[in-house]
């Protein structure tokens, strides 16, 4: 039976690569995914056959490896960071309905970490307490619906990550957001920014929410919003959890 | 220098625990944490020092952990899932903060896979789309504050995922949740337990909201509610991200 491994990667490195997820790729004869991704593993697994797409080429590489996985092979579709956070994890489920594929073939996702964690790592302890994810791009979820999450997360008093915070053709994306939270969290609550995680240039940065409003990120950073217990502890961020007897 | 690494062990298996992770206990001269945590690692390092205490000793444990290293010890405090969600890491710079160890010591955090991704990736992609992650532990939060961030995450509409959904001594936090939930989720959402998961016994349960509310569970179970968008798909819980052309 053809099989599908829907794997992720972690932030980049090979430090990060789990043992079950490198036995995956080991395991495949297909390597999938977007060109990218596939260029933080295909040193480890350089003879390995690769079904490389572009960044918009989402359905399409997903509908490839379905069908390859129907025709017996065992494809391994990477992801950055986890494979189902904001990952190819549902749409291969998904792909694999509309190809009527579902008992044909096996599919098995293997967890990564997610830029939320490795960015919380970098930056101290930012998500020790319930936390709130969402992404600003509005390629697949409208923007009213992204507004309203934020405002909701920020009533509630919630951390925030923020994935894809900004691009070229949303440059204003995080500023809007942080104009939402501003209306309910503090404009000196602190915040962070997680910057190539576990690659060349990682770097990360301090600042408030109100500073955040007017910074620039890019594709490759992570945002984080503290709540209202949020505190920089040595120069890192830290949202302490009600251990009271520390 | 002394140093503490506050490292996340993943769900449990050491398939999953990552390069970065077991490097820093095979660097440690001291391996610390919650005795449960230390019995997944101590057969990979049977000869380390261990510092283990009791499940309720947090402050007692991240208290000795940076007094060994600023004696000058490389102390390994283990969590299991992420280092940061729910873990130590957040009370490891609290710890050096009051004993005026900041700056004397350094702490790395080392990100692992939470339960979050792992129940997820077991279940199949139930948070695809934008989440909220809410411990129903009341220990170190208030009840009101879990009860509002229930309410807030359910009316935007978030997937969420339940951390710590119930023990013996808090039976009916689960139901509690439930009933929130359903004040503005429908009774027919997509639900989903993860229990186990990397260990023994591991196994994985799909039910509807209603269902979920009279549902008993444990430490070990993670519970996921989905979205409006989340369907069940050949047999798991998958929230769609809206890739339009699929």
């Amino acid at each position: 039976m053809g099989k599908v491994f829907v794997v992720g990667l972690g932030p980049g490195g090979p430090g990060e690569i789990t043992p079950r997820a490198r036995q995956a790729l080991t395991e495949c004869d297909l390597l999938a995914g977007y060109t990218t991704y596939i260029q933080l593993v295909e040193g480890l697994f350089p003879d390995k056959e690769q079904l490389a797409t572009g960044m918009f080429g989402e359905a399409e590489r997903c509908a490839k490896a379905v069908q390859a996985a129907q025709s017996g092979r065992r494809v391994a579709m990477v992801c950055s960071g986890d494979a189902g956070i904001y990952g190819m994890a549902g749409l291969i489920f998904e792909t694999a309905e509309r190809q009527a594929a579902l008992g044909k073939i096996e599919i098995e996702v293997i967890p990564g970490i997610t830029a939320a964690c490795s960015g919380a790592a970098l930056l101290g302890a930012p998500l020790t307490d319930d936390f709130a994810v969402i992404s600003l791009s509005d390629l697949l979820t409208g923007w009213p619906q992204i507004e309203r999450r934020l405002a909701a997360a920020a009533q509630a008093d919630f951390a925030i990550c923020l994935y894809n915070p900004s691009s070229r053709k949303r440059k204003d994306h995080l500023w809007r957001a942080c104009e939402i939270l501003l209306q309910y969290k503090d404009e000196n609550t602190v915040a962070g920014l997680a910057q190539n995680v576990g690659r060349p240039g990682e770097s990360m940065r301090l600042l408030t929410l109100r500073e955040l409003k007017e910074c620039e990120t890019d594709m490759f950073t992570t945002v984080f919003v503290g709540s209202s217990k949020t505190r920089v502890i040595g120069g890192r961020m830290v949202t302490p959890r009600g251990y009271r007897d520390v």
